[in-house]
């Protein structure tokens, strides 16, 4: 038996007894004849003493631990002299009697510590050190916690939690599969799945009813900054529903794991903002609403006064940013940079600053007087003290510049505390957008979205202002779940197959086991899927969901830990009929 | 709104109630002017009744409704004049007043009954429908029930559950891995996990303390029947712990399993058998206990008699059949030809029955007076009326043989009754076991199994004498899991290596990260891992682990319902810097 305790357990009431503790050296200090060990385990720390009056080879053996030591001590607890309030175990400390080296470290290649001074690469090299470290043991914890609070609600729901298959048939449409070739049949591949998508509406079909499963999922994309290229998906869905039923219960999902892991009561409906207003609003189909500073458009006042970039913009808007009239040229020049960055991608950046004692002055001057200044005011609700960020050019390129700009100036002025939570849902967005490249239309979701029923007549007309059934879940301007009500009726997706460019060939193909499924029988279905990552980040207050994944992979898909992809034997290839060709 | 109710849910206290449904047409009854129509979903069923007299075309259209249509009705709860005490609906029936079919269905190719008139072929084609079925819809919803059970019992007991990664990379030891070409990194490949074995031990090294996770693993193999190329399993590991504390907390597990799932209470601990007894006594290590019919060997009795067969053999051994001795000539035939058969591989048998009256006839009278048989009777503590079956050969082959012929007497006579479960572990399995085919040592667990520490002196002497701290659950003759405890020692993990014939460059390459991470204070650890898809299916009495997976593949590892794996786009395969060549 290796302990009797964890490392976090004892207590006062403990006093006198004999325990014994394994764990890690975290710290070893020598004063005069006593020896003061440190042992860490997940569970917390706990002082070990040794006397080397008492008993000289303990004690120097106790010398000669080092840092990251993995030891096995017994001894009596004692009421420590000099308690330390700030530790759980703090009243106590165990005068060892005997002590087992179960394993020597290496000094670790960065410390062990909350604040350490290694870097990610390092640390992801050895990422089974930089897991000892609290904030990422508890961020696994966490993770752990919410998937058990999403898993009780949806079971406390009537929902089956049901597994999808991981090696199943690759579909063009969307991302990059994942692909993996057959030994037995040669030539063929199973694709890894980018999400369950159509299992679980099968499973629907099937009248499973409610279906969720907590699973990963897979896509080969260009890796961007905070994408893995496996993922984890909380996949819900329900029958014999519609929009406002989905979006209830998985509100009600959401508060569920507000209330339970972060303490908040949101009694309230979450509101629902239009795709359409929130571009129009905050420039983002994911609107961080923490703070307001709505977006305002000022065609109607700053038009035909002379100023061409104005007059020729089919779309000129503002934000007004609160008390920011002080802004220096230096920091008004470093925000016209910011937005004429690629990212961001303006030509440029007009300002007003709409000060104390009542003045406007702006980068405008030339051509609008300060009474005209002073109506742009009115129209972004500005007060004295204030400052106006005016953007022009094509509309939605302007609008999304805006939402850019305002989370910026979020950021700068601290209106977005990681502490505070503003959830919402995203709805009424389009079915359909139009891709320049293929010169096709492409489902904004995917091509199982439903129209809506009144937009319906517009399917052939005016594809592209057809509104989907078509939810997306944000939080603070995090895109956190996105779902629909599907299609369940044959034709219609056959429709829809055929607004997407599909042939009839190539639909049945690659989707006719789902089309023939609903000659059998379909109800009405619609679901969500949520990224766990992501959210289990937003709870951690983490910047990276890399934080919340156990093993993660660096922006190559490189595992850098084990180094994975790697080389395979050309035995393996042969078998695989496979050649590389480079 | 689709519905007020589930379709299982009405009782006779919701009498009067307007209501509104929606399931699937489970049966229609036309019976003078009245039309009775079961509506199903996965709650259950309810009568709905349509009245000709008092709404002709409602009834009308009741009457075109089809098997599997799925349909919204309105309607008011009524008392039955014929209640069916057989359904939980069975007092009530809908008087429906209104109707909407949501989705008509062709006929389906089987009938979606508890005992269907389709073959496996064709459910799995349309496996969709096939999930309509109620035993294979129970089947899931049983898995879920487990895995919560299974999650509750270790959230419990503070295992935190842990993803680790699916794109891992590939190791030549154990299984073939299933690859996944990387497209970033031309020629390079990550393996899908056939464990998260080293993941969970460097969790281990991490500090985790206690990890599980249930998860999806996989294995390209040969298919053997019940097979699948994908599997789940609960996979958990421990730190600071021993063979005893691992096998304590996971029996617990599955008393906990057990008593919530199946309502059997164990009070006593299961038996643990070692590798030795269980082969001698069973022929097996995995002995189904449900009934005994010990192996007792005959060495000492039957030898040097004159017959040259028992005299040549290494082994002569033999199983008492309680009962049996009516057995008829031909009965004993094609006992004779099973175990003749290549998976049982014996030369033949000898049986003797023990006649109710006292009499002894047996196979091999020409060589063995009645007084002499009557002895092997009393060595298989045989009475009146009982079979005995005796095997000679090799000894670890004959006991295989017996272990065999045991089973099958266990299924010929009824002793093996499916709701009945004999639980138990199976320990000090050896270390090694030598491979005729590599000429050399294979682990018998994996490469990370401990020595037992009394048994390291025989590490260079005899490694095939050496015993592990290893461990296999078993009911019913299934290995439902298996698990060890770890070396945790760099040293000792790299002669492992080297007995298991890798050189120290393949070592370093293959598995240089977990060693490295053992140098940086490795806790003593252990675990296990149980099969989820075998325990399900034996909880749910089903013979073939495909009865409770929603997609299972086939048994040449394909997916006949969306018929994969299949070809992919060259311009797929070119991005992947592949070619095939068949």
């Amino acid at each position: 038996m290796y302990r009797t305790h964890h490392c976090g357990e004892l207590r006062i009431e403990n006093k006198d007894q004999r325990v014994k503790l394994s764990g890690w050296v975290q710290k070893i200090r020598n004063l005069g004849g006593m020896t003061f060990v440190d042992i860490r385990d997940r569970y917390g720390l706990s002082q070990l003493v040794f006397d080397l009056e008492r008993n000289e080879v303990l004690s120097n053996s106790a010398r000669e631990l080092g840092r990251e030591f993995v030891i096995s001590v017994s001894g009596i607890v004692l009421e420590r002299s000099n308690k330390n309030k700030n530790m759980p175990t703090g009243d106590i400390e165990i005068l060892v009697d005997e002590i087992e080296i179960l394993s020597k470290s290496e000094i670790p290649p960065f410390t062990i510590e909350d604040e350490t001074d290694g870097g990610e690469e390092l640390r992801m090299k050895y990422r089974y050190l930089d897991l000892r470290r609290n904030p990422i043991r508890r961020g696994l914890e966490l993770r752990h916690k919410m998937s058990r609070e999403f898993r009780n609600y949806l079971d406390n729901n009537n929902f089956v939690e049901a597994e999808t298959p991981v090696l199943i048939k690759s579909t063009p449409e969307g991302a990059r599969d994942f692909v993996v070739p057959s030994r037995m049949h040669a030539g063929e591949f199973y694709a890894l799945p980018q999400s369950p998508q159509i299992f679980k509406q099968l499973f629907m079909v099937a009248g499973l009813d409610r279906y969720y499963q907590i699973v990963k999922c897979f896509r080969d994309e260009d890796f961007r900054a905070d994408r893995q290229p496996e993922f984890t998906q909380i996949d819900c869905e329900m029958s014999f529903v519609d929009e406002d039923d989905v979006i209830k219960m998985l509100e009600g999902m959401a508060k569920h794991l507000f209330k339970t892991i972060k303490g908040i009561d949101f009694t309230y409906e979450f509101p629902r903002l239009t795709y359409e207003y929130a571009m129009n609003n905050y420039g983002s189909d994911k609107p961080d609403l923490r703070f307001d500073m709505k977006i305002h458009p000022l065609n109607d006042i700053v038009k035909n006064k002379g100023f061409k970039v104005f007059d020729d913009s089919e779309y000129v808007g503002g934000i007004c940013v609160e008390n920011a009239a002080l802004y220096t040229r230096k920091q008004l020049d470093s925000l016209t940079d910011f937005v004429k960055t690629p990212q961001v991608g303006a030509k440029g950046l007009v300002y007003v600053k709409y000060n104390e004692d009542g003045t406007l002055k702006s980068s405008v001057d030339k051509f609008y007087s300060e009474e005209e200044l002073k109506k742009w005011a009115e129209a972004l609700n500005a007060k004295k003290g204030d400052l106006l960020l005016v953007v022009s050019g094509e509309m939605q390129k302007s609008l999304e510049i805006l939402g850019k700009l305002r989370l910026e100036m979020g950021k700068q002025l601290g209106l977005m505390p990681k502490d505070k939570f503003v959830p919402l849902w995203v709805v009424d967005f389009p079915l359909l957008e139009w891709n320049e490249e293929s010169k096709r239309f492409h489902a904004m979701h995917h091509p199982f979205t439903s129209p809506k029923k009144e937009d319906l007549n517009l399917l052939d007309k005016n594809p592209a202002k057809v509104r989907a059934n078509a939810y997306d879940f944000v939080i603070n301007g995090n895109e956190i779940g996105g779902g629909s009500i599907r299609i369940f009726d044959e034709k219609l997706q056959h429709k829809m197959f055929d607004l997407l460019g599909f042939t009839k060939e190539q639909a049945e193909a690659q989707f006719g086991f789902l089309m023939s499924a609903f000659k059998y029988g379909a109800p009405p279905h619609g679901g969500a899927a949520f990224g766990l990552d992501r959210w289990v980040a937003l709870f951690n207050g983490s910047d990276s969901i890399r934080d919340v994944i156990a093993f993660p992979k660096n922006n190559a898909g490189r595992d850098i830990m084990n180094d994975a992809p790697a080389l395979i034997d050309d035995k393996q290839l042969k078998e695989l009929s496979l050649i590389v060709v480079k």
